[in-house]
Order: C-alpha cells, then structure tokens, then sequence
C-alpha cells in the first residue's frame, strides 16, 4: 500500500507554506498526528484552507451544540454514508470527548440503540432526514426541534454540520480516502 | 411571504461589515441581485466567508473542468437531492453558460436525456455515484473516468464540486431556503 | 439528430388519414406544433386514437379538478419518474395556466417547495404515494382526501390523471421521446 | 363487504347504455363474469370506453407479442408494483393461456425462477426496468431487444404494456379494486 | 431440468440414516412429498437436522400464535423478498389451513388488501417492519403490538418467525431451491 | 437500564437444566461471559437448543470456509441491516480471529474499504447481494463463486452463514437485544 492519503495521485505541494507547516506541526503535537484529509487536500494550499475554515468554523467555534453533539451527528451520517474514513476518525472523536467508548461505537453502528435524551434523538433524527431525504423536510420537522429545546440557530448548525459529512463523506468515499492507522484504538 | 431567505429567524448581522457589503454591491452589480444563499449565512460572518471561500474555489478558480461542466455537476446533484434553490439557480447558470436553455432544463429532469459526449457522460454519470452511493465507488470508477481523459485533479474536482453541492443541498432543503425570483426567466 | 419523435423506426402512416390530418392542423394551429407524442403514436392510427381519446377525457373533460390541478399533478408524477418529455410539456403547460412560472418550476423540481394550499398539498401528496407506493395505499389516504374537500368522484380522477401519467413516463423514457423544442421558452 | 368494485362511491350508470349492456353480455358468455374493472369505470361510459379502447388495442390486437407473452408483462409489472386486482386477474389469464400454472405463479412471485428463454427473460427484464427504473434507460437497452429478435413495432408494444399496468395497477390499488372471486380457482 | 432439489451439487447422503429415513417417510405419508428443502439439506445430516429442529419449534410448537398467523407471516415474508420456494409452500399452506384460498393469494400479492382484523393487521405489519426495516423498530412498535393483545412471549414468536424466513428466503433463493410441483394445485 | 438482555420480559427458566447450566459455564469461562443472545433464548431450553446447535454447526463445524471468513461475513450482513447486536459481539470475533483490529472495523463500516483479497471480495460480494436483493441472484453469481475457487459447498456455506444472520439481525433489533458491554474493548 501507497503511503498517499488517496487513490489519487496529488502530491502535497513542496515545500509546504510556512502556515501550512506551523499547522501541521499544531496537529502532530496535539493529535499526535497529521489526519490524513488534510494531506490530501496539501495539493492545494487554498482549497486546504477553505477546507479548514469551514471545518474548524463548524466543529469548534461557539454554537449551542455541544463539540460532542457536533461529532455524534458527524458520526450518524459518515455511517448512513458508509463513509471509512469519516467513521474511523469522528468515531473516535465521540469516544474521546464522551469518555463512553460504546457510544461512539452505537454512532457508528446503529444511533437508534445508543442510550439518547430527547434532545439528542430528535436532533439525530433531523440529521438522519437532513442525509437521506431533505427534500421532505418541511417546517414540522423543524418545529419537533424547537419543541426539543432548540433555536434557529442551533438548526442552522445541525443542518450544516450534518450538509458538511454529506461532503466530505462523499469526497473521501470518491477518492478512497485512507484514515491514520492511529485512530482505531484511540479511547478504547 | 416573509423577505426572508429561509425559513430561520437569523437576520444579517446590522450593519453589514465593510467587506461584506462591498462583495454584496458586486453581486449586485455583475448578477443583479445578491443571490439569498449569501443573506442565508449573513447572520454570522465568519460563516460567510467560509462558505464563499469554498464556493468560489470550487466554481470558480482554475481548473481543468469548464465553468460549465461545474455547473453542470451542480445541477444534476442539486436534481437528484431535489434541492429547490441550487435546481433554480444554478439550472440558470447552465442555461447562460451553455447558451443552451434545454441544456439547462435536462440537467434539471433527466441529465441523461441530455445531448452529451462522452467525456461529460463519464463526468455525469461518476457525479450520480458520488451522490447516490458513494460507498461502493471503486477504483474502477475512477479509472472509467482517466479513459475519458480525466487527470487525476479532475477527478478531485468532479468529487469536490459534486460533494459541495450535495452539503448546500441539504443546508437550503433543512431550512426551506428561497431562490432569488429573478432567476426564473434569465436565459430562457 | 434525426426527426424522429422517438429512438425507435415507426414512421407515421403516410397519408394521414382526413380526421388525423384534421387534428393535427387543430393542434398546429391552437399550440403552434403538432406534439412529438401524437406524431409518434401515428405509425398506427388505432393506437393514437385510443391514446387521444383517454388523453382528452381525462385531462379536458368535465372535472372537480381544474385544468391546472390535472396539470400539476402531471408534471409531480412525471418530476418522480423523471421524464423529460412530460416535464417539459407540461410543465409549460402549469406555467401557462396558472401565469405562475415558477410553480411550474416548483412541480418539476419539488413540489414541496412550492407554495400550495391544504387542497393542492392533499392532492399532490396522494398523487406521489399512487406513483411511489401505491401498494400501501389505505382507507387513510382516501379519508385524508376526502377530509380536504374532494369527492369520491374527484379521487378517482386524481387516481386516475396520477396513473395516466405513470404509463406516459414509461413510455416516452422507454422510447427516448424528444419534446418539442417550443416548450422550453413558453411562458416564461 | 359492499358488493361495489371498489373503495368508491361511485355508482354504475343506470339504465347502462344498450351497447355497454352488450359489451357486458358478451364478457359474461365469454368469461363466465363481468370484470370488476369494467365495473368500476361504468360510473361514466367515455371513461370506460376509452379504457376498453387501450386495453383492446393493447392485448388483443395484433403485435408482434403474443397475447401470453403480453400478459406475462402484465403480471410481472403488477407483481413489481404488488397491485391484489392484477396479479388475480391477469395471473388467471398466465395460467389459462400457457396451460402451464406454475408459470403464473412465477410472474406472480418471482419471474425469474420461470423457466424462460432468451426471448422472454429479454422481454421481461426490460419491461421491469421500464417499471422500476424507466428514467435510466438508454439505448444499449433498446439494443439488446432488437439482438434478441425484436422489431421496434415490438419494442413499443412492449413499453406500452408494460406502461399500461403501471397505470391501471395504481388505479386499482388507489382504489381498493376488488378482483372477481373466481379469478382464484380458475385455469390452476 | 435435473431432478436437483438447488442449482448446486450436492447430493443426499446416500444411504440416508435410519431416523432420516423415517422422518422422510412420516413426510410422503402425510404430504405427499418429501419437501425439497429437506433433501437440499440432506447433504449433511448435522445441517438437515439443525434445520428441522428449529422449524418444528417455530411452526408447529405451542405458541400464542395459530398455526395459520405463523403461515401468515412466512408467505408476507417471503412475498416481501420474493422467494420462490418459500411462497408456493407456505402459500399453499395458508390456503389450506385457513379454507380460504384467496387468503393465501393475498399474502402473496399485497397483504394490505386482504380482509384481517386488527391483530393480525399488527402481526403482519410489525413482521413486515422486522423484513424491511428492523434497525428502526423501536419501543414503540412493540408496544403497538401488546396494544393489540400480543403477549411479550408472542412478539418474541412473531420475530423469530419473521427472521427464520429471512434466512430461508435467502438460502432458497441463493441456491435456486425449486419448490416441490404438488404445491401449485393444492387447496384451491 | 434492567438487566434483561432484550426489551421482552421474558426471564430465564429457574434453575436452568444441568445441561444449559454446564453450557453457560463453559462460556464464561472460555469467553468470560454469558452471551446476551443465549440468555435472552433461555426463557424456553428448546428454542435455546435449536439456536446454539444451528449457530455451533455453522459458525464452528468443519467447513471450507475459515471461521474468520464466515465471522467476516456475519459483520458485513450485521452492518448491512445494522443490527447492533451482531456487530459488536462478531465485529470482536473479527478483529480477535484476524489479529487486525482495523479489519473487524472495515466489516463494520465499509467492507469494499478493506484490503481484501479475489476470493473474499467474491464472498462479501455475494453476502451482500444475498442479504440486499436474494430475488436478484442467478446462476452467474455462483459461477463466480466457483471461478473466485469455491466449491458448491461453500456456496452452500456463505448462502446459509449469510441467511443466518439476516435472521438474528432481525430477532436482536426486534427485540432491542443488548451487547454484553466486554466485547467493546476486545481486541483493539
């Protein structure tokens, strides 16, 4: 097996921007690791940093989501996706930043069985309708979520968190994207 | 009707930042109107910018796929997820770009219905996969698409237009986005 | 590109016989075209009769659905099937009726978007369950029709207009029907 | 259980007018029954007479299929669609027409355990992508009935069958269309 | 046609030992047949055994369902996955044990539309559900089912009557098992 | 949450027989635990007996499929119908039996992510096809088999371990079966 991040052949540009590199350096010290999306968008300085400005605006600026209710709606579309890579790395995310392995593992194989409040199941069940049929999402559905405590803007951000794993996941199922090796026995 | 542009009560930030209004004055002068995809996220900037990075990147900068071939993929996307707003708008900008009005309707009802060489039916066809079923996309696919010469950047752009469109999709359909009235009658 | 309303060889019966010549002059003279479907039933005239006669009871004669009501439920019916001719026939035609374009647009690309009162949302949703699963049709969906105002007799003809064009779709995809280039601009 | 022929209030022309009078003689001779479709559609004899006009051109004319052959697409589409008055009554006809029972069965419940030859499982594969799928066919599929000997006068008698039963099966499951109880034992 | 009870070789032990010897004579004395799908696993005599152990439990043991309501739900199951072999068994037991051969037919052709009482219109749709779409089935579901007077004893019965056909289906199907001739003409 | 393994109350027979005692203790001291799936059978020592001599004969008897071959498919049927059960208890069995903690994740996730060899991807493929759409499978999916080198007894063997878990699938989600909560750690 290759050592490229994709089935594609896009080498990273070199040498890297000195931003690029300080980011990089960021991730390894504190992930322990450089995830293997960002090489694969390295290729490309700008379409790397439009990638990370959304990526990092959605799952770690302010919101009323929770970081961990970011990854578990990450989570239940990669799986409705069958996304490897999205499932592999935001598995272990949930896992982490929950401390309840079996949670994570739950996200990835069926939502339903994981032990949920009100709130999380409705928001998962508009993430799910959000991934397999939006085109029927009418104001009812967002009415339930209101109903179950949450604002427009906290549907703002489900809506876009559960559109952005529509992307990636289709990104990285399209060009056989690889997820570090490290990330499967993370917070086991 | 409310003026606004979903269904979400998130109004625009008041008053607009220098730059934003700017780059609104400019939609407003080059298209005739700001699209309401922009007003949809003007509630929060840094959004904003994310959003309009990315698109413009992907729609926009160079690449070895046409502004309409790009086009083209938006709207077959936007047709399979039966997104009203990217149907609407971006049906119009394959009707302009093409100078084709038909062109524009067949991407919309049925792309494959299309008067369409082989190269945008291999590119067609691989933006469906993306989008209906991503997960069983293998390295046949993507060497279908190099024998219809296809780099690999091209193919990383096919999968990144195609997984866009399949987030904005979601995002307008999730919050009843509207569609600018003008788009209707432009280029028919 | 040949002439040929269809992919398939069948030419029309050549002469017309008086009362089909008749019709067709009618049509060119009232629509500005003769229609690709009645030229590409005329290979044998039996046929086109049947067809025409069926046609014209159920989408002229006397109804409690207006003419545009049986017009949008005939382009919903063939946005789902995702047929070009239909969309684009009668797509023109909701847009002529109604003065409306973009409910045209709307019935192509999801109706649900489209701005509808509790009548026309009854009959269109029924008129998707008869073309998606009509096998799980029940009491219930009557009931929910008749509870919107429609008659017995008015089910029938929704039932019936939903089913008309559920044969149409197929028949005009199967064929590779080609509309008439008209349509396009109608409108607009 | 009401002896109407379907969940409808829609009553039988009284007095029937003399030519559908005989018209139901004859099917009673012939058939031993009036078919409850027929029935059905008597509440306003243009309907009915444009309905018997199809069907008797459809299956009874001459074609290049023959009428078993016709009623074979007619049951697998019904089968695809699971319509309870079609699978009944032109299950019957299967059995009658081929003498063989097992094979109704197997239009009925899965056509491709028939033992069938080329020609057939051709025919059938098409008509049941003309039913499930019609958006998607091309001319590879048009090709592949000609290379297993069929005319393109063919191949539209088989769309048009085929399209047919996708119309009256969602007529008849729309409205609850009760077949004939001796339909069960006949032909087995 | 070979005399093959599957598609595969595999043919019985030969001899057969006593006890299956007998098993299979009990069968032609109150059959009339020893059912393919015994001889198809009589290739080894550890997996015919298995077999038979669970299927005399689930369909003949005492339960809170009938025999009948447990052949109900193996021809809506089979109907569901489109076995060939396991609709004409079991469809013919339906007839049989209920009287009513039009019953049978129903649970062939679209459940829906035969006359049920409330019971088993729950038993069937929940049997349905577990077939189609299990991972959603929640508590409410099988509360729905002690609503309709079903024990926790017979839910646990009507899913592990549902699941054993699901596996059936599969194998039957996977395998090409013809169903034994005597099937077709009986109880009608 | 009780201690019930399933949402049923249905208790364990007390005391359980000498020989379901000794069975029970053979598996907590083998595997260090009771398996969920044994206990929830136990309310009736006959059903539990016919599981376990079905699940031993397949899962562990002689076959020419390696008991990680047929553990693989187990997961990738169990991930198909996203039974949670089933996926973590033999998703363990996975990564235990392969010494690749990643490879019991990919049967998870995305099985065609995997690095599999010729004859495995022929066996997964079938599993799934078998498990998606059975009605679909023809003489050319065993012939594949049989070039991918299988015998018709393996393809016996992946048809019945497929067919298997499509049941317990079902029983474990109609029943909301619970995992024991050992397996999540084992073997990462």
């Amino acid at each position: 097996m290759s050592d490229s991040p994709t089935a594609l052949d896009l080498p990273m540009v070199d040498p890297l921007p000195e931003a690029t590199r300080k980011y990089f350096d960021i991730c390894q010290e504190k992930l322990g690791m450089v995830p293997n999306v960002l090489k694969a968008y390295a290729f490309d300085i700008d379409k790397l940093d439009a990638f990370t400005a959304m990526y990092n605006d959605l799952m770690l600026a302010e919101s009323g989501l929770t970081k961990l209710e970011r990854e578990m709606i990450a989570v239940v579309v990669s799986s409705i996706n069958r996304c490897w890579y999205c499932q592999v790395a935001h598995g272990a995310a949930v896992r982490a930043l929950s401390g309840r392995p079996e949670l994570g593992e739950a996200m990835v194989m069926n939502w339903r069985m994981a032990e949920l409040d009100a709130r999380q199941t409705a928001m998962l069940g508009f993430a799910e309708k959000v991934t397999q049929e939006s085109a029927r999402i009418t104001e009812d559905d967002r009415q339930a979520l209101r109903d179950a405590g949450f604002s427009d803007r906290d549907i703002w951000d489900i809506a876009n968190v559960a559109g952005f794993f529509n992307m990636t996941n289709r990104v990285a199922s399209a060009t056989a994207m690889r997820p570090n090796a490290d990330y499967h026995a993370q917070a086991r």
